[in-house]
């Protein structure tokens, strides 16, 4: 099948965003916790996550254009601390109802029955249940001028990993902690390592 | 086990690449195809890539520090059009290695024995093994001050995907397709579906 600009322009609105969401291929999963000045404890689901840089260490993410509804957003802003918790398949289902836009003054670690962990003094609740948390402050934001959506940065300053999910030479061993993907807005996919590659040298290429 | 923000400064170079690479989450796996004015077809792989918005359709790539090195981005930047071809695990090791650093003058197409391929006049080459190719046009580049690396931002003006890669809500089907994650800079997986949800309402929140 083939999608050109003005066929893409034209397309049933809830048909487009599921195609153009789950066009870019499988997508990091997680849950971004934050502290909202009330003292409730916010968790939203994310998937337009991307690695920015290892040293300093810094990961962005994409936010819609910003609301009054983006508590998430505001949280970060007000507290700059936040932090980023890996979705695992135990726990799909409860992290995919994160999304629903609950009012401010409910917690969604209540209603979708996950636990909400102060580590390290963090001032942002991590989840409990996840097996990769991250603890970030906030360093920059990117307006995109394209759409009006907002790409906010934040440094790693906390990484809490099991022992099992990292290899001796630092590499994440996402199968092994039953990390997933998420396609589009609504498909979660299980994760299978299938091949490792050393790093690749131009004096180095191997046959195919 | 821990991680604090010190430890992490001063963790060995490899380790903390690998790390900081990885804890991102699974990542998508594309090859983007450029055409350098001297006609040369340049192709490589990157996973740092996000959706940045469905109407208008528009993903961003990361680029490192830009050098004289950076063919892709010199590419984008002179012809403006570039394509996005996701990888199956049908040539992963053919991809992976796109990323050893050959001259200018050598086409990646040819080293790693992968097949240019022009569709609808568009002027930068697809890859014809892959099920999934997106054309694209350069819309606008943000610089992330932290770091100096740069999102370059495209908007979609082609797509190309089987029928039996897409249902009838729009929804892209990448296990069908055999699409893969990539985990920090050197893990592949294979993604199996094993959950779909409709899209959140907090009056219709399920049992957990």
């Amino acid at each position: 099948m083939h999608f050109k600009l003005d066929t893409i322009t034209n397309l049933e609105k809830n048909f487009r965003t599921n195609l153009i969401n789950g066009i870019s291929g499988g997508k990091p999963a997680c849950l971004i916790g934050t502290k909202h000045h009330n003292g409730i404890n916010n968790l939203a689901i994310f998937s337009n996550i991307i690695h920015i840089g290892a040293n300093p260490a810094l990961i962005g993410i994409l936010f819609r254009p910003i609301s009054d509804k983006s508590h998430t957003y505001q949280n970060i802003k007000n507290n700059l601390y936040f932090t980023l918790n890996h979705i695992d398949s135990s726990f799909i289902k409860k992290a995919h109802y994160t999304s629903a836009k609950f009012p401010e003054n409910t917690s969604e670690f209540d209603v979708c029955e996950l636990t909400p962990e102060f580590l390290e003094d963090f001032q942002a609740p991590f989840v409990k249940e996840s097996r990769i948390k991250i603890g970030l402050k906030f360093v920059e934001e990117q307006h995109i001028t394209s759409n009006d959506t907002l790409l906010v940065i934040g440094q790693i300053e906390h990484i809490f990993i099991p022992k099992e999910g990292l290899d001796e030479e630092g590499n994440v061993l996402l199968a092994d902690l039953n990390g997933v993907s998420i396609g589009g807005l609504s498909t979660y996919y299980e994760l299978s390592k299938i091949a490792q590659f050393p790093y690749a040298k131009i004096d180095q290429i191997p046959p195919f």
